[in-house]
């Protein structure tokens, strides 16, 4: 059984959109609960909505897996994180926080990241061992895998010995959750050639290059989604423009090509001839698919989805909680990490 | 007049392109000298078939604007920039530098980063008070204007007063070169709040909103091509991360749509509808139309184009050449950085 908390705050289309990725994640996966954080009664009307139609086409009671706590407050992105994280004690992330230390396996916001940043330090702790957490988005590449960029923001004056730890993490999670035997993990730098890179990825990389995981050297920022790694380790600041500044260029090709295509009446046409390819461009473009920032290095499942998600982000998230707590990620981080600590 | 040497050595397309650059570059631009450098024998053959042409468009001798110096030696990526730039003494490069420092004015390559970079440190040095010189490339905006980013490589561990030194720097040039009263200058952050960021991003925060520049605060990596800024300041780490993820970013898109497109029948005949969006797309996007990454802060104007570039990169990079003469740049960093020194 799986427990998640889902945040119906602070998304750009409202708790609407939280409450129906609930339902139908309900829908989709066996041996989960959900619980809603958020305005009692709003979620309560919503769920009702669905209630007929979940037994029609389940045959259980929605409201035998859903629970809601009432948390009305929200934490907006002009507060100061921690402050924030202090003072909001009926916010349904300072909430959410809480009931997850007390036995839920994962929560789900997209609220405001430094919030939830901020609330992971605080209210939920690192795994003993692990020196930082950090912030894994899931991108497509080119070959149609996926890549994981560990960390786009977590920690943004990172050093060597939290680079080595978002290495260790990243292939644990990697053989379990992807199933992949062994995981290419790669190093953000400016070149490809060892003694490339500023003093911080220097040493990182004598330090990965001893380490037991399949390290395949630097990776530059160009080849972050052509498939030839399956992570990308980078300090959070780096990584983070990684991250934005591909979501940037990937928009503005796209907007740039709408403004072409509105200038003749030739190009309009052509379009419509070519719905099926944007379609599917957009498909595999579209943030959403691939779910949300996973926090690794903390003793409970935290997700952060995008604030402009829709539904589809929040269940694919579910699925991501799911997958860590089946697969055991979180008891093998602290099973090796442990061990580091011995050997140490 | 610009005496502007040409590296035809380290081009992907060789020394022709170097050579169609020069001899388009004279017959586009008044009052300029072209001097290349490379294989002699190889050259002038080139030229001499340019030669007839040129005469009847121009009514000039071609050999009257131009010099070839014997350099027939390649630094390669595969040597050690500066162990090459101290070695190779018979090579493009090495031999390009000296001639930059005894009297020309610009020099243009499309051969190693590294070389390029250490040569212009090793070689030709500092203007007094520019505490490092930074390679700022120029890139397209989605509003149609251009976006100038510094630095993206060449000083990797950068501290705060190298950061405020490219703010002015980009101040001068922006004024100067692209006519723009009061260029909008921001800091590539992870977050636009004035608390965000690592250390270095957060004191030269508090440094920049003290200078005499229009400084508009942090700027997300996603909104680079937006319009927003027309410098973005950054270590050179970060700013190469921001540089090649754009450009993967953007040929990852163009690639995936070329690959939906082959899928169908009724897509490909879209796309030959869609061929004028499409052309005026690449074109905007092709970097060769923006030129090279102008490396400030040095003595000489000296100016690295893509490995990838045609002639036409080279003939814009000819044209910023000019430009930085023409409105004495380097003759205002000296006498703004000199007062600088001055009072502090």
């Amino acid at each position: 059984m799986t427990k998640i908390l889902l945040d119906t705050l602070g998304l750009d289309k409202g708790y609407k959109e939280v409450v129906k990725a609930g339902v139908n994640a309900l829908k989709q996966n066996e041996n989960i609960e959900i619980c809603f954080l958020g305005d009692c009664g709003n979620i309560k009307k919503e769920l009702e909505m669905y209630e007929k139609k979940f037994l029609k086409e389940t045959g259980k009671d929605l409201f035998d897996f859903v629970t809601i706590i009432n948390a009305p407050t929200e934490i907006s992105c002009n507060d100061i994180p921690t402050k924030a994280i202090k003072e909001k004690q009926d916010s349904s992330l300072v909430v959410g926080f809480e009931e997850l230390k007390n036995g839920y396996d994962a929560l789900i916001s997209g609220g405001s990241t430094g919030a939830v940043l901020a609330g992971g330090f605080l209210k939920i702790g690192r795994i003993k061992g692990i020196s930082r957490p950090a912030l894994c988005p899931m991108l497509p590449t080119k070959t149609g895998g996926k890549v994981m960029l560990i960390d786009c923001g977590a920690t943004v004056d990172a050093k060597p010995n939290n680079l080595c730890d978002y290495a260790l993490m990243a292939d644990i999670y990697f053989k379990s959750v992807m199933g992949i035997e062994s995981p290419k993990i790669a190093l953000l730098n400016n070149g490809i050639e060892e003694n490339k890179g500023n003093e911080l990825v220097k040493t990182t990389y004598q330090s990965l290059k001893q380490m037991p995981i399949n390290f395949v050297g630097n990776l530059e920022a160009r080849e972050f989604l052509s498939g030839n790694a399956d992570v990308v380790i980078s300090d959070g600041f780096s990584g983070n423009v990684l991250l934005k500044g591909t979501e940037g260029a990937v928009m503005m090709v796209l907007s740039m090509l709408k403004t072409e295509i509105k200038k003749s009446f030739v190009c309009k046409m052509g379009a419509i001839f070519m719905k099926k390819a944007f379609k599917k461009l957009k498909s595999t473009l579209k943030t959403d698919n691939h779910g949300g920032s996973i926090m690794l290095g903390l003793k409970r499942t935290l997700i952060k989805v995008h604030g402009s998600s829709t539904h589809t982000a929040i269940e694919v998230a579910v699925k991501q909680a799911i997958e860590i707590k089946e697969n055991k990620v979180l008891e093998k981080f602290e099973e090796e990490f442990n061990k580091r600590l011995e050997n140490n």
